[in-house]
């Protein structure tokens, strides 16, 4: 089985390299890739999970001191004032063609 | 210079024929790539930009229906229930390693 395999083989080398490249290097992009697909890049990875809690006097405190009056909460992970978004999600968009964007929270 | 160039490759196909797949299969992932950077992989895609507004009423009404009496917002884009956090972000995190959940806003 394995002989006749090898028997076929022969000749084609050069196919069988590229195969094998082709499957080696698609493998170690695809492995390394996993750290890439992370929502979060970079926010508090010390810990397990980011969950941040706004009391409804928080949200009101916020808004006042917001100049539209409102609340934007940051979703893309981006934002140099997270959990608040500052509008970097923009810029994110546009480098990778998603469609991110914050809540908003209105009187 | 070309034709020494062939001459020198001469009895290395297999070599080069594994450099060629190596590159192109490299160029190929590292392109398609793109579209899996997305935080948001399939909410709403047709719009540029997904913004979720929600009024103080909104969240008053939400706290009142919600059995711990409080509003989750989501922000890894994994919620079947989106924009409200349904707890798909634990499943996603366990997937990539990513830590990520919702703001939660209490009374
Ligand atoms: S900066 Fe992240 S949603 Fe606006
Ligand atoms: S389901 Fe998305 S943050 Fe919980």
């Amino acid at each position: 089985m394995a002989a006749e395999l090898f028997k076929a083989l022969q000749g084609h080398e050069v196919v069988v390299a590229a195969i094998v490249a082709f499957l080696v290097t698609a493998f170690m992009i695809l492995t390394g890739r996993k750290g890439g697909q992370h929502v979060n890049p970079g926010i508090k990875k010390d810990q397990p999970k980011v969950v941040d809690s706004f009391t409804m006097k928080d949200i009101e405190d916020l808004m006042k001191k917001d100049k539209n009056g409102v609340v934007a909460i940051c979703r893309c992970w981006r934002s140099k004032n997270f959990p608040l978004c500052d509008g970097s999600h923009t810029a994110f968009n546009k480098t990778c063609g998603d469609n991110v964007g914050p809540a908003v929270l209105k009187k």
